[in-house]
């Protein structure tokens, strides 16, 4: 972790600099440290990042209870004991506490426990290897890397441009993660996998919510009837879910005052907040990307050990959201393993092995990206959905079977409904994408993800036995209907 | 499924005759008929078997409820709502719904469905492939199968033969999982998965319960911080755990009257019932198979196809828990997969692919058995077990990971407790065996059978990304630690 000058305008050097000390970059530093090298880390947030303090960690802590009473009245005999909805004051304590009351202390000291140096500051990029970080009361730092910049800036929340928008103080997913009191009502505009758990989290917290989806459906990027079942489920729940609803224009006339969300087809809904859940934009557009001849406030186009597309040298990555491979914490963090052992093998002037699942291969970014939405019913899928396959052009098999048929299904909840999705791929004999909906279905995932990122073939998992009586018993009826 | 006589003492002639109409003789039965085989499926009990009426269904369904709350107690903001224990009127009810009030009506539909002959009675073997099923007020039916006979007769509780013991009316595992009312005082014998599932389940629906344990720890066969975990858990709910306690005797002086049991140091409980979970033993005392050169009310030993050893021509198959490979439900019907789909390629004069992991072998039952225990926390485990693995003469590495520090399971609990282990085979790069405890892991445990009996490699692992937050992610942690 050598400091002073190289040149003039360099106070310190370090083998990798990483900007963004979100999972990505806490990953990323934490790989090259394990091999050795030095590293410093940039943050102008808190050390921890989106998914720490305003994603992952918040909602799924809002979510928790309300799931965890929803599994209870849904049991005979455990249904009778509960007497009430979810104690919103005690679930937003909970949350409070997972995000450690937004303070970042415990992570900086996890930086600093694997011998990183953290940087607070806005860190840019000034030219090939070089940094320059903008810290508030303090001269500029100007930073240099033997090896390799890391961008792990991630991603930030897209509001659309509409009238009145910006006026009525909307929320975006850090508002409605971070809220400390729960609205009366609550519109929600944009039904991927934000709008629907937050539209779960605070309809269970109280809030009367009410959905608006441009398209004819929820969770579009799944199997079809992912959406439906959830769709319905949040109906049940009494959420209003308004499909083909697209929000035009928007108008809060003073600051404690109802927000209205006019619709395109001139109707209205009025609440408290409104929340928008419309995508996201990389975090790019303020870190010097034409100082090293790329575009700023673009996606990153990376190779497979995550190193950005057409840069001299090939000394600048991106991990995590910023490269637009799959906007999900659990493949940041997969990106920044990769990639941060791809730069240490390269540093030690070795070759990185970039073949498909090589170690330096981000592969799993392509064939098998899994997530879980925790709705209620769960919804979790890896690989393919069967539209992917076909675009793909692969030869494949649909396999469906009715989860509230499985036995373990039926003793978890009564009048289980769900549903699993396998699709083969018919000339390889592989397993290429798994979904399932249904409640209780979060950590089956994980055996869907390793039948596709392992390719173990449909043949050896006959030999594959469920535990009975599990919800897994769902692959035994996958596999029997596959072999007809 | 041809009938009439031949030679003089035959009524009807099938391919294949099945002795047992649990889901051993069910599955079995499925297969050689989806092979277009005739078959005849003898059953004296309920159809159906142990496993849908006196085992599995009933007592998970026993046990869902109380895990139910137990889940929603231990979230706070969900805790809050639960205003009762149990509801055990409510649970009784529930269960007597699984169990279809112990009527095999359904079953013998889907056996009827199948296009397999239900033969009421009691089968037993009249020498090579010829079956008498002696039937309550009709004459003995004299069948003979063309190609097998599979006997699927399952296994029955063994209570061991203490003084007083009969007298005393004791429980075993049929009358504990289909009791009608809740005992005041329930003693339970044994530490074994019946034991601590019942004494479980038991505890939440209302009973004291007093667990009498010979060995010095509970649940012997797992790594030792499963019983650990169980025991001080059970300690938690109110249970009585007695380790090191061996019964000597039991006496109950009049048939209402309670019972003692009195430990072989002289101390004694009292109690209302007691169950004894001491083991199981074959039910093949009464099936003629001296008739076939086989010694009655032994477990019979069989080839990796389940084909019964010691048999001229290679008629007689044994399937399930008569078998002694695994006494486990999802064991027995993986057998009569494999064992149905054996007896249809040679019946066709094909050659079975009896290979590891072939076709026609059961290899799973040596390599790769799961299970799940239902109690809280819950147990799962699959392949060796550290110690097994040493006495196979592996060279192997342990890892172990605190389940609690993984996100997912505390958001999943408050002050989650539980464990992971990893036992690799160095020499093969292959996890050979995985054991989880903890809350909430049940439906985890299908990943590490995929992952052993896919024997899918640890560094394709490394791109099996579980989904964050979810309890999955210990896998990280785990290859995290393995990678050092």
């Amino acid at each position: 972790m050598g400091s002073g000058t190289q040149g003039g305008h360099t106070d310190a050097v370090y083998d990798v600099i990483v900007l963004g000390a979100g999972p990505a970059g806490e990953n990323v530093a934490d790989r090259v440290r394990a091999a050795g090298l030095s590293c410093a880390i940039v943050e102008s947030e808190l050390v921890g990042g989106e998914c720490s303090f305003w994603a992952c960690m918040p909602s799924k802590a809002l979510l928790r209870p309300a799931q965890a009473l929803v599994d209870a009245r849904r049991v005979s005999g455990a249904a009778q004991a509960v007497a009430a909805s979810v104690d919103a004051a005690a679930t937003l304590s909970r949350r409070n506490t997972f995000v450690e009351g937004w303070d970042d202390t415990g992570q900086a000291d996890w930086v600093a426990g694997i011998g990183a140096e953290l940087v607070r500051g806005h860190g840019r990029l000034d030219g090939p290897r070089r940094v320059t970080v903008a810290r508030d009361g303090a001269a500029p730092l100007r930073l240099t890397a033997r090896h390799a910049v890391v961008v792990a800036t991630g991603s930030r929340a897209v509001v659309p441009k509409l009238p009145g928008v910006d006026a009525a103080g909307p929320w975006t997913s850090r508002e409605a993660t971070s809220a400390k009191r729960v609205p009366g009502r609550l519109a929600v505009v944009g039904g991927g996998v934000v709008g629907v758990e937050m539209a779960t989290a605070w309809q269970a917290l109280g809030a009367h919510v009410t959905l608006l989806v441009r398209g004819s459906g929820l969770l579009p990027q799944y199997e079809p009837f992912v959406g439906e079942l959830v769709a319905a489920s949040l109906a049940d729940a009494g959420v209003d879910v308004r499909l083909g609803a697209s929000a035009a224009s928007v108008d809060r006339p003073a600051p404690e005052a109802p927000v209205t969300v006019t619709l395109d087809d001139g109707g209205a809904v009025v609440a408290d907040e409104v929340l928008f859940a419309t995508g996201r934009a990389p975090r790019t557009d303020d870190l010097g990307m034409d100082t090293v001849g790329l575009r700023p406030g673009t996606w990153l186009d990376v190779d497979e050990s995550c190193r950005v597309a057409g840069v001299d040298d090939g000394w600048l990555y991106a991990v995590g959201d910023v490269n637009h491979r799959a906007l999900l914490t659990h493949q940041a963090k997969y990106q920044a393993r990769i990639a941060g052992s791809a730069i240490a093998t390269r540093a030690a002037g070795g070759t990185a092995d970039t073949a498909p699942w090589g170690a330096h291969a981000a592969t799993a970014d392509s064939a098998a990206v899994p997530q879980v939405v925790f709705t209620d019913p769960e919804v979790g899928a890896v690989g393919l959905s069967s539209r992917q396959a076909e675009e793909a052009g692969l030869r494949i098999r649909v396999v469906d079977y009715d989860l509230g048929a499985v036995a373990g299904a039926s003793l978890y909840a009564d009048g289980y409904r769900g549903r699993a999705r396998m699709v083969v791929d018919e000339d390889r004999g592989l397993v290429v994408g798994v979904t399932f909906v249904g409640p209780g279905i979060g950590e089956l995932v994980y055996s869907a993800t390793v039948v596709v990122a392992g390719q173990v073939p449909i043949d050896r998992l006959w030999h594959a036995v469920p535990a009975y009586p599990t919800i897994s018993e769902v692959w035994l009826r996958l596999l029997e209907a596959y072999r007809g």
